[in-house]
């Protein structure tokens, strides 16, 4: 659904055996939380229906220290129930508990929605405010580099 | 020296300690390959000296698994013997080893120097291509979110 959204269906690669490895082995590549919406008060209690999930890891930079990398946060069409906003929130606990000095994502420019809530929250835009840019070597080019 | 160069000195806040006990202890944050500069044949044998280094860690996409991410490359003034050349190669080498199918970095929009290499050694630049931000939130506004 995420890929869907972000219109990059066809870059999906990626088993459900192999994200099950890496993330739920010893030393896993990478952490995640699910939001899930309790029955109401009087409706049968049942599994809870899982609305959302962030998924997040440690990075590490050598002026700032340990920080927390926040690869995907995605919100079924529940959008509006601050539901995305918990979730940062709560990956923003765990970051501080962990000795974290900040907490990084990456976003679609066209995705102004998301940009505006990251702002509203106290984010700022790097790319906007000091000019980074994302760069990326892919498996090919990662070949040639290293004349296999 | 990669601090004042970026023009961002006054960013620094870690210690050589904190830096010394998150990559060097068990789990470590980041892994970290040095370039050196051997003895000239003939020249007295001693300590090699140290003119670059390349930090990087481990990173997750949901789409596309382990990937390896470059937070640091830096040469001292020997530039144009393609020793960051052969620092990247050396860490896509590594990144293929492990299983990662990608190899990202981040750089300053001034740097053109190095967005070229980059861009001649097989990297995209996703912000151009793409239109990827990169977002912060800092430690006040991860404690506001969090309500500490």
């Amino acid at each position: 659904e995420l890929a869907e959204y972000e219109k990059l269906s066809d870059q999906v690669k990626i088993s459900e055996e192999a994200l099950r490895a890496d993330g739920f082995g010893e030393n896993p590549f990478y952490c995640c939380l699910v939001a899930e919406l309790l029955p109401a008060p009087g409706e049968p209690q049942g599994p809870c229906v899982v609305v959302g999930y962030g998924l997040y890891y440690f990075i590490y930079s050598t002026w700032k220290g340990r920080n927390v990398y926040l690869e995907d946060i995605y919100v079924k069409p529940y959008r509006g129930q601050g539901i995305g906003s918990k979730i940062i929130k709560k990956v923003a606990e765990v970051a501080l508990e962990r000795g974290c000095s900040q907490l990084r994502l990456t976003v679609l420019d066209w995705n102004k929605g998301a940009m505006d809530l990251y702002k509203a929250l106290g984010a700022q835009d790097l790319t906007e405010a000091e000019g980074w840019h994302s760069f990326r070597f892919e498996e090919e080019a990662m070949r040639e580099l290293a004349g296999k």
